[in-house]
This record gives structure tokens, sequence and C-alpha cells, in this order.
């Protein structure tokens, strides 16, 4: 087997877990870990989707003894709407995170603190959304753009605008099936009213709204997020990056942005590059300040800085047990409320900049764009002032981190395709090069690994088989969110990495000049793969569903992940769950969800909690859709 | 004790109940009694609060053994965090109700099959929304107000603007608490996003946003939906009619229109009294057609129509159970979902008409503004063909049903007042004579009665106990929803009630020829309920929560309900709770919503279980409330 030098194993990660578990155990400090022994086991109800919270007359639950809620539910009922919730809850999150960035971008301004980085790509976006451009100032532009995407969350009519952007037969697909996505917040609302008591309880129509409610948030929110957040601050470029608990550095401040929403976190690598700041920083006795991101924050701030990534969801805590997080700003959602009674056993301060995510024992400074400059200031010499306190007997940082290529939007893949196209015969600015490679085999295909960590499984264990297997098998990855910083800390977005490849992929590796992992964003940044898909697609000249190209999930944990799982099989690609989604005490909503869907979308989930057979299930898969296309 | 003559008391209506839960077991039906054994008892933690279901690394809930969910909520945070969901999804079911009016209302067409029932209202209301009117077709004007009402769910910016209506002062109040409500669907939005795991734990600021997505239904989508109805089907009306299942007719065609929404009901009542139908009907042997309604749909034709009504939520299965219901159609909420496998146990047919509320083993005729009569008469049809298919062994109709005066909307309530009023003195068109009523002692104050039935209590009896204790205390009761439904059936909306009444109150019903108990309607006319409220305040020139006045939801099951009972908590009306909301888990919340609240909007609730001693303390609030006043 071909393997990397140098790869930071699950085994190696785990080590230094453990290491960081005795720090914890010295100062008092609890972890995830105690509490999952607390709770464990889960209520089987509950794991299985059955038990209804939805009025007061229950708590219901369906069991041998009651098979029917008191108002009838059954479990088809029970677990459709509690399915369809969660897809609601996750839609809001992700298209709230998008509306957020919108409100900056209509604050926006030339002289302002807020400015717009990729002026080519808003002029595109207003000649897409029809707003004029001739003569015109651009950050009127970008307000009136900013306008437009705003109404995409409550137009009383009309469908969301992005999906013009899917193949022809997958618009087509959607209007006669019914799950053409109106205005996002009336996606959320009618899933809601739809699952109250008393209405829907036929699992059919639950799910259908899902995929709707769905695809309001991955050709809707997601994609609104990811474009205007890459006018505000950029499209990311290709950047070289390093990735671990080793980012951190002993003799420098150390501050943590973590969260999802990228505009805080801009300001605050901004702030933190001001002479004034690094002058008070080595005023302090540091040598100097050191941003590092978490979670997708981190994905964010190093696709567009190269800032290096501290690390993913099961890692938050960590980043405080090594007792040199001198300040750790969080923006929204995957927080745990853990932290501030955790940083309270060490010397971090805990800031959150959210009016979404309020958590008890933090230091809560509310984000406004008019404001964020000096309020990125104050926390950065919060951070700095901070740096004395530090308990020199409670400070281990792990050494492990890894060099990592990251920032691989459409744009980049496409330049690189160009670059690997011969211009006098081809046309450039295509997908054709990465069609014709599945096409001849010398890729099997691509895959999209995304989602979250869970303690269910081992963390990472199940993001690193599948990576591992489907590299050897000349299967691309492209990656986001936890998975791609999974990728990121065992060395996979090192373009070294191809030596783990197939012969096929390590070529398409050498000839395109990139890793085999492609790291494309945060988890709302799936937008970009969904685009990717419905790219290829067109110089195919095929439907979404038709390609060899699918999703997987191994380690999945939020309704933000069941969302993106519902617009991915909306858009006809296949879903790889690693975790069972939480409706398996009904019988008609694992068929619905598996094979249900597959009538409507022309996909659905596979489920397999063991990551080895779900990886043998997932090439399977690919080869199946290439002998559909007949290659 | 004055009393009523031929009232019908609780024990009565459950004798009733007992006849045909006996009807139930002989065709081998399942009623919810039933179910509600079976689902006995209730899960502890669900009852609490404290079980957390927002991500798949759970269920987690709060126990002695774990104090905190995997990712660090604790019992605050998992009760705000269900607690803002519930609201949540509350605001969204009737505020979508509102939207689905405001759809009809813009195909509403001259010689179409919707049309304009009240021009006055509609000029009133385009006038508040800056809708031009001079010289315009009333539909043209019809149609615009449509497209304003329904910016309120999704517009960018701004607040609703029915906030207006309130009180000066409680717009300010709004305003520098930060729970103004924004655009419906954003609130809904919001709430979701707080909750996603990894966002707002802190239970204060989940309360805070649970108030101001109250306020957006209350002062929003109810609104909207009440003042929508009206311009479309009429302001109700005083008007006799008759409720309790003896509404049922042996030798008619009973059909049984079930739900919330009355866009589709009211075709059906049109469709019913056709000439060519009422043939039919009688083709088949009937002496006619008996359109009669249940739950909210019930309140909503019988406040326009004069249509009797069969009964209340948990009275919903026994108007099946009387073998004589030949078809029920439904559209949205409170439908329980065990109706269709009843109805096979009889010969009843089972329509569902709404894509919010499809049931299995419905038939499905869903309903759109451009078809409802011609869908309408195909329903009438098929309850009178169904007519012949009874089966005389499984039909018992309880004779019990009592005469009752509906329709209280504020503009009766005023004219009433008006008449009242010595028109060379006072003004006319106010409510003074009531403010004059209350500050005198002739009324103690007033007290909203809402809500459902749920089985957690002896149905009805909370009801019953506390409106005979209030009018005994020269209370005067204004009811909407079930609570109405139970007035209706014990006979308390009978004028002659007044001799239920203490002398005051009495004397009052005299003078202004009313009931004691004034039915203003559906659920979502509680938005009437806010308007008198207001109305009053401003013509007494105190805030609302100064006013002897509060609400009371003795036995409340839905999501609206608490939805509901926080937009009169951020309205400042004191709510009275006969059933806990399931938050008691968390200390923190336990305080939040019975005092902290009190704190924020002048206003919190008052929970007791027992109804005896839960009245005593509804009079000891009003009474203090009035010595606060000086009177």
């Amino acid at each position: 087997m071909k393997t990397l030098e140098n790869m930071t194993t699950i085994e190696q990660m785990e080590e230094v877990t453990a290491k960081l578990k005795e720090q914890a155990v010295k100062s008092g400090a609890e972890t995830y870990e105690d509490r999952v022994k607390q709770q464990t086991p889960h209520c089987k109800f509950g794991e299985d989707g059955v038990c209804c919270k939805n009025c007061s007359m229950g708590p219901c639950r369906v069991s041998a003894r009651g098979k029917r809620g008191i108002c009838g539910a059954d479990a088809h009922a029970i677990a459709g709407r509690n399915y369809l919730r969660m897809i609601a809850a996750g839609t809001a999150s992700h298209s709230d995170h998008a509306r957020e960035i919108l409100h900056v971008l209509r604050e926006a301004k030339k002289d302002g603190g807020y400015q717009i980085r990729d002026e080519a790509k808003l002029l595109r976006l207003a000649e897409e959304w029809n707003v004029k451009t001739e003569g015109r100032d651009i950050y009127d532009v970008a307000h009136d753009v900013a306008n437009v995407g705003l109404m995409e969350f409550g137009k009383p009519d009309g469908y969301q605008l992005f999906t013009k952007r899917a193949p022809a037969e997958r618009q087509e697909l959607w209007k006669k099936e019914g799950v053409l996505p109106r205005a996002i917040d009336r996606e959320i609302a009618t899933s809601l009213h739809m699952t109250h008591m008393g209405n829907t309880a036929d699992a059919e129509y639950l799910v259908r709204q899902g995929v709707r409610t769905g695809l309001s948030n991955g050709w809707g929110g997601s994609m609104i997020g990811t474009e205007i957040t890459d006018i505000l601050f950029g499209t990311p470029q290709e950047r070289a990056s390093e990735g671990n608990l080793g980012v951190l550095e002993k003799n420098m401040v150390n501050l943590v942005v973590h969260g999802h929403d990228p505009a805080f976190s801009e300001m605050v690598v901004t702030a933190a590059e001001l002479k004034e700041l690094q002058d008070y920083a080595k005023s302090k006795g540091a040598k100097g300040l050191n941003v590092v991101g978490l979670c997708c924050t981190a994905n964010e701030v190093a696709m567009r800085h190269g800032v290096r990534m501290a690390g993913n969801f099961l890692q938050q805590e960590n980043v405080i047990l090594t007792g040199v997080c001198d300040l750790m700003c969080v923006d929204v959602q995957c927080i745990f409320p853990a932290l501030p009674k955790l940083a309270d056993c060490f010397h971090t301060k805990f800031v959150t900049s959210s009016h979404i995510a309020r958590i008890p024992g933090a230091i809560h400074i509310e984000f406004a764009p008019e404001t964020a400059m000096e309020q990125a200031k104050e926390i950065v010499k919060m951070a700095i002032d901070n740096y004395p306190n530090r308990d020199e007997g409670k400070i281990y940082i792990p050494e492990t981190k890894q060099p990592a290529n990251v920032g691989y939007p459409c744009e980049v893949i496409i330049s690189k395709l160009d670059g690997v196209t011969n211009s006098h015969v081809d046309q450039l600015g295509s997908y054709r090069p990465a069609v014709d490679a599945i096409r001849s085999g010398v890729l099997r295909g691509a895959v999209g690994i995304v989602g979250c960590n869970n303690p269910r499984v081992r963390p990472d264990y199940s993001h690193f088989a599948i990576m591992e297997e489907l590299l050897k098998n000349d299967v691309l990855i492209v990656a986001t969110g936890c998975a791609a910083q999974l990728a990121t800390k065992a060395g996979l977005l090192n373009k070294e990495a191809k030596w783990c490849c197939g012969d096929g992929l390590r070529r398409v590796c050498d000839l395109a000049d990139i890793p085999p992992i492609l790291h494309m964003g945060a988890c709302v940044d799936i937008s970009r793969i969904l685009l990717l898909v419905a790219g290829i697609a067109r110089d195919w000249n095929v439907d979404m569903n038709q390609l060899p190209i699918v999703g997987v999930a191994p380690e999945w944990m939020s309704e933000k992940a069941v969302s993106i799982a519902n617009y991915c099989i909306g858009s006809g690609i296949d879903v790889y769950l690693g975790i069972q989604p939480q409706v398996m005490g009904s019988t008609q909503m694992a068929e619905l969800i598996t094979e249900g869907t597959r009538k409507i979308t022309g996909a659905g989930y596979i489920i397999d909690t063991d990551p080895k057979s779900l990886v043998k299930k997932i090439i399977d898969g690919i080869e199946a859709k290439r002998a559909a296309l007949g290659i």
C-alpha cells in the first residue's frame, strides 16, 4: 500500500487527546467524554425518533404498549415530524447565517470596515439577479444585491433564484414533484406548521417537505451565504496553511476564533495584523499574535488568509486544555455551552459575539458591522492582556500539526483544470477535463465528504478510514467542515498525499497540481459542491443524479447536516451516512429516506455505521453509476 | 347561589361521553382515552422539558447522573430551547393560517367564489397600511392589501405594522426591551437558529426571543388572519346558535367541518345551502343537509353563519361515535390523526383538504381558491351519498344541546356599549362604558378564557369551574377556541346565564343585552382580545398591564397556546395556566416564565393545576391590579 510519510494517524491524535484529558483531570475540568458516559445509554425512544413532544398532552412515545400517541399519531407520523423539524432547524441555521452576511454587505462602504473584495463576483451576481450595474457605484450595486438576497428569505411569490443554476432536467423535476423551494423562511414556517399537533401525519408528505426545505437551504441560504461571503471577503485562493493543535504557540498570544460566520473573525484577523497590537503583544512579553481557527470559522479564515486551523468539533475543548488559549472568540453554531466553565478552569477568556449564541459565563461583545473593527481590537487587546495570566503548570501543547493546501472553490478547480487543457483544441473554463478523467476511468468518480464529529463513533476514525480507501480507489475527494479539518490534521490536504492514492488519482493530482482532497470550505460551502456537481453534469450533458459523484457524512451530528443531506438528495446526489438518522423506529420512514426519495429525486440515503463496509458501498455505488452511464 | 336552569353540567357531559365510549367499544374502535392509558405515565424528562433532541449526539437528558448534555447544555438551556421551539411552531401555525387567508384574498374577484364581504373594514385596513383607495376598484385595493399583508411574513426590514395599534407606552417598552417583532417568518427562523446545537444556552435570551416571536403572532399573524377573514367572510355579528352533540340530526345528512382555517368550510356551508344539493339530499331520503362545526372551524362558521357547534377538541371522536356523521371535512390543526381509522369503524367519510394536514387513510381533496366551490359541492354530494350507508345499530345521538349567543368581535362589543351610552353627554364608539363599569367596581374586571382541552385534567372541568366562579364574582368573560365551546355546551353563552352572575355583572348583561361570556371566535381571534384590551387601556389612559384584565388557559395543550401565552405576556397581560409548561425541570426557566418576564413586560404566568385555587389566584390578581390603580 502506498502511503504518506509523516501522516498523522488517528491513534496519534488519540494519544494527544488522552494527554489533554489528563490535563483536564488535573485541573478538575469536565470534558465531553465525561458527559458521554453520563448520558449513555441514550433514550431509545428518542434515538428511534418515536418520542413526540409537539404538544403538552404528551410527551408520547411509541412502544409495544402504546402504538400511537394520544392524538393517534403513529411511529411514522412522529418520526416524520421530528425529522422534518430537524431539517427546518438546520435550514434556519445555515440560512440565518447567510442573512447576517447580507446585512453586512448592506453596510459595506468604500471607506468602511467592510468592503467589497471580489468586485467581479459581485458584478456577475448582480447580472444574474437583474441588478443594474452600468455606470453605478459598486457599493450601490452591492446594496441592491443585498436587498435582492434578503428577499430570498421572505418573498411572498416565486422560487429560489439560484435554483436556475441547476441543470434544466433537475429544475423540471423539482417543479413536477412540487419541491421547488419558495422563500427560505416560508419553507421553515410551513415545516413547523405541518408538524404542529393535528396536522400532517403522512410520512411521505413530511419527507417531501423536508426535501423542499433542504433545497431552500442548498440552492438558497447556503449558496447565498457562500456567494456573499466571497464578495465581501474575497473568493478563496489556493493557499498553504497548517492544522492541528500544534498551531498553538507557546510564546505567542493565542487567540482562537470558533464558530461559523466569518464576519467578525475576519475583523479579528485584520485587527491582529495591526502593528500597534503586535507591538502591544510584545510589550507583554509575547513574540507576537497567533490567531488560529476552530470548526468552520477556521475553514473560512484558512481559505481566505491561510490562518491556521486548530481543529474540528470534538477538539474545541482540547484547545482550552492546552493551557495556552488566551482568548476564544465565538460566533454561532456548534459551540459547546460547556466552554465558559472549562475556560474558568484555565486562564482562557471566553467571548461570545452574536445575539444568536448567548452562553452563560461568557464575556459578551455583540458584533455590529459598524463597530466591528473597534470591537475586534478590544478583543485582541483582551487576549494580549490575558497572556501573562497563563499558569505554567497547566500548559501542554501537542506538537502535532500538518501542512495543508486549502482554498479550492469552483473557480480554483476550474483554473486548475484549465491548466491541463490544451487551449488550442479545447474550451477553457469548463469541467470537461474532469468529465474526461472520470469517463476514461482514470478517476472512478468523486465524493464529497462533509459533516461533523459525533461521539457515537470513534472521533475522526470514520472520516479517515473512508478517505484512505477512496483515495486508494482513485476517487477524488472534496471536503468541507469537520471532515475537511480531519483531512487537514491527518496530512491529507498536503499535495504529498498523492502517495496515498491509486495511480489514476495520483496522475490527476500531478497533472492538475492539486492534493487528492480538495478543501472547499465551511459547511455552508457545501453549496460549492452543489455547483461543482451541477457544472460537471452540465458539461457532461446528464442530470446530477447520473454522475458517479456522491456525498458522505460519516460522523454527522447537527440538524444542519440533516438539512444538507436533504438538499443533496433533492439534487440527485446519493448520501452515505455513518450515523443513523433518528427515524428508525418507523419502518415507513426507514424506507422513505433510503428508497422513497429515490422515486422522487433519484437519490436516497445509504446508511452503514461501520466505515469499512460503508466505504465499500460508496465504491459500489460509484461503479453502479458508471455502469448505468455505460462507462 | 344563583344558577341557570337547564344548564348542562360537566357530569352530564361525562355521562354522554361514557355512553359514546360504549358505542366505541361495541364497534371495536379505539379512542383517546385508551391511548391516554397506554401513554401514562409520561416520560418525566419530557414533561420537565429537560430532554434534548436537537442533535444526533443525543438524545440527552438532565438527571442526577448527568446534569449536562454532551455539549454541556444544562437544564436551563435545554428547557429554554424546547420552550422557544414550541413558541416558534405555534407562531408558524397561527401565522401560516393567516398567510393562506391572504392568498385567498389575493384571489378574490367580483364574480368569483371568494368576494369581499366587509368593504368598510377593507378600506380601513387599506388606509392603515397606506394602500390607495380613492377611485379604485375594491378588488384592486384588496389585492394590494393582501400583498402588504404577505410582506409582513418576510419583509427584510421594519417591524410588524399592527404593533402600532398598541398603546404608545407598550410600543416604547417593546422597542426598549428589544422584543418589537420583525417579519413573522424571520422570528421563527431566528428562534430555530438560536436553539440549534451550539447556539444560545442562556435561558433569559431564549425567553426574550419567545416573547418577541409570540408578539409576531399576536400583533402579526393572528391579527392579520382575523382582519382578513373578516374582510373576506364578514365581520361577525351577534347571532343565535346552538352547541353540543345534540346538534347532529338523525334524519338529515350530517356534514361536520373541523379544524381552524375557514376558507374552505365557508364554501362548504355555502354549497350546502344550494337548492340542488338540498334536493339531492332529499332524494336520498334525508330531510335536508345539516352542516355543523368542530373546534375552531366551528367557531368561525358559527360567528358568521350561526352554524351549530358539535363540540371542542376532545369531542372530535365523539362526533364520529354517534354513528350519524356522514362526512367530516377537515382543514388544519388539532385534527386527531386517529380519525380516519375511527371513521373506518363507522360509515363516516373522512376528507382532508389542506397540504398542511395530510393524514393517511383520508380522502384528500386539495382546496384551491379557484376551484373551491366545485370541490365543496363534491364534498357535500359525497356526504349525501353516504347518508344511506349508516348502520342503524351503531347510532346514538345524545340529546344534549344548548342555545348560544355568539359573535362578539370588538365592533359588536363597542356597539353594545354605545347602547348604554348617553349620546348627549358621552362619546360613542369607545370602551368608556366598560372602563366606567370596571372603575366603579360594578365589574371587578375581565378575563379572557382561551385554549384547548387536555386529558391531563378532567376535560372541560377546569374551564367550567373557573367560569362559574368568575361570573359569581362579577368578572366579565370573553372566550375563544375550545374554552368558548365549553361555555356553549354548558349553556353559558345564553343570555339567561346572567342568573349565574353576581349582581354587578348581571346588571351589565341586562343593560348591554349581552351574555356574561362573550364568544369572540377561534383561537386565531385572540388577536381580538388584544385589541379589546388595547382599546380599553387607551380609553383608560393606562398601559395594558395595569388593567384588571387577565388571560386564562385552564386546559391548554398546543404549541399555538404557548405562542398565544407569550403574546399576552408580551402585551402585559398576566396569563393563568392550569397545565404546567414543560420547563419545570429548570429552576431558572420556572423563575423566568413566572417572574422574569414580569421585569421585562410587566406580566408573567401564574400556574396552578387545581382550578379551584387557580380561580382564587385570578380573582386576587384582578383585585391587586385594582388596588394598584387605586380603585
